[in-house]
């Protein structure tokens, strides 16, 4: 395993790259397409899920497990059924009736590579096929591990996490008025949710004590808001050519996010402040959360 | 539990109107609206899932969990976790880039009565509900039947199953060369899958023999195919005040249905003769699965 091979000198965009390796390859393997003329909606699930990407979330999963003593195939499963979710987000993001996205990472969106209908499909498909994956025996060998899994991702994920902060995301728009409050409660919902669940997934495999699972909460809740923060500075400091979307297309679009109501100086301030107390949550877990501390520096200082 | 009272007496429209009373009060539970500007999106998903139906799917659940001894709360839950995936499915089917519907049963699709973004995710907050619904440990005390209903039903409705069957009904439309072989199999997918996981989901639940799962397996795949016969006879002879759509739809649309192929005769005629067949995979149950006799029946004669 690959993962056995991390320690706590493993320089973190290596760990990276072998976590997006790893979990590139499982995905491959679990979306194979089958004969009949069905075939299209594996494509465009295919197409969609092994995008190219950083694979921040099957990383956290990854490297919350390793700080356990958890199956690298367990770990894996997981990391995959999170990506689905997060490509499911994506595609169903971009159709026109949500964002209207045509490109994504320089390439055609979903719907603009297929059509609107099989984009439709194919969100849909890579949704449930996560819960199948984490229902697996492959994924646990406990039924009680992997029914949490899935009780836990459909929490992240339903309407009282990611789809929910996305509906507030779509009834905000053009809206100023929204106060930090209301900004943090969205990004907790819209993308924090996702994140602390591939965070306390490592701790979920292990059955650890729960004041270890609180630990990883805690980092990820942290984290999710630094993630977010540095995304809104992007888009106002950023590379258009790195991050792959034109800058300052949240002022344009009349958003309020983090940097418009803080500015740019006490959003960056913030930022660094969350990532400080994410890196403290960590400390139960010594030198073996050293990655983990990593990521939640690289968050912030990522240029796309 | 009025399920309890039912006997092998108890008239079919009378069981069927107590499934839809008793899945109705439970998805009015389990849908309670939160406060915050989320609600939007709660709204959409309760207009969806409660809005007028037989409950047929349900019925199924329930009628199979008699058969067994499985406790009332069981049953319910996963007729709920069924029924919103029925509902997802009818939501993203409506959309302006798939069917483009504007009625259902009389009343605005969601997209209409909502919007197209509020639609979408209404879906997608219901297909994930509908697995957070059977990871809960109220629907089974054992996670290991609880992990069996997630993957079944992850099966049933994802890309192998009611997705997929979906994804080749939109490539065939306009394609009136489909044989026979294709079109049972593209019902099979859209509209058998999730059929057949509703009566299966009693054998599940009591864990009971595998023999017994394959009679009910087997019932579902002569029942499932009934219904789309008679769907389609409805379409070209039903009652349009009754059916809530336009007489002569498929026709229309160029699409190649059972009767497009068979004609109305033979159609008719085969739809009985898989009712036939359907009844006699009942045998094993005797007079307990006199209910689910009836359901088939009924699938043929419906007006509606």
């Amino acid at each position: 395993m690959t993962l056995g091979t991390w320690s706590s000198d493993t320089p973190f965009p290596e760990a990276l790259a072998d976590a997006a390796r790893l979990v590139d390859a499982a995905l491959d393997r679990l979306l194979a397409v089958p004969p009949g003329p069905e075939a299209r909606v594996f494509e465009a699930m295919r197409y969609s899920a092994l995008a190219p990407g950083k694979r921040l979330r099957p990383f956290l999963v990854l490297a919350s497990s390793h700080l356990f003593t958890v199956q690298r195939r367990s770990a894996l499963q997981v990391a995959c059924a999170i990506e689905m979710v997060h490509a499911y987000s994506l595609v169903h993001d971009d159709l026109p009736a949500m964002d209207d996205s045509d490109l994504r990472r320089g390439r055609p969106t979903c719907h603009k590579k297929f059509d609107e209908a099989t984009a439709v499909l194919a969100g849909d498909g890579l949704l449930t096929f996560a819960f199948e994956v984490l229902a697996h025996p492959d994924t646990h060998g406990d039924p009680a591990v992997r029914c949490e899994l899935v009780s836990a991702l459909a929490q992240a994920a339903g309407a009282h996490g990611m789809v929910g902060g996305q509906m507030i995301d779509l009834l905000a728009e053009n809206d100023r008025s929204l106060d930090i409050g209301a900004i943090t409660r969205l990004q907790r919902l819209k993308t924090g949710a996702l994140i602390a669940f591939a965070c306390e997934a490592g701790a979920i495999l292990a059955k650890a004590a729960p004041e270890l699972r609180q630990a990883l909460r805690g980092y990820a809740h942290d984290l999710g808001l630094a993630f977010q923060i540095a995304d809104d500075l992007l888009d106002v400091e950023g590379n258009s050519e790195q991050t792959g979307k034109p800058t300052g297309s949240d002022a344009a679009a009349g958003k309020a996010t983090f940097v418009s109501i803080l500015g740019v100086e006490r959003a960056r301030a913030q930022a660094q402040l969350l990532v400080r107390q994410a890196v403290a949550h960590l400390d139960p877990f010594e030198e073996r959360a050293e990655l983990l501390r990593s990521a939640a520096r690289f968050v912030v200082d990522r240029r796309a």
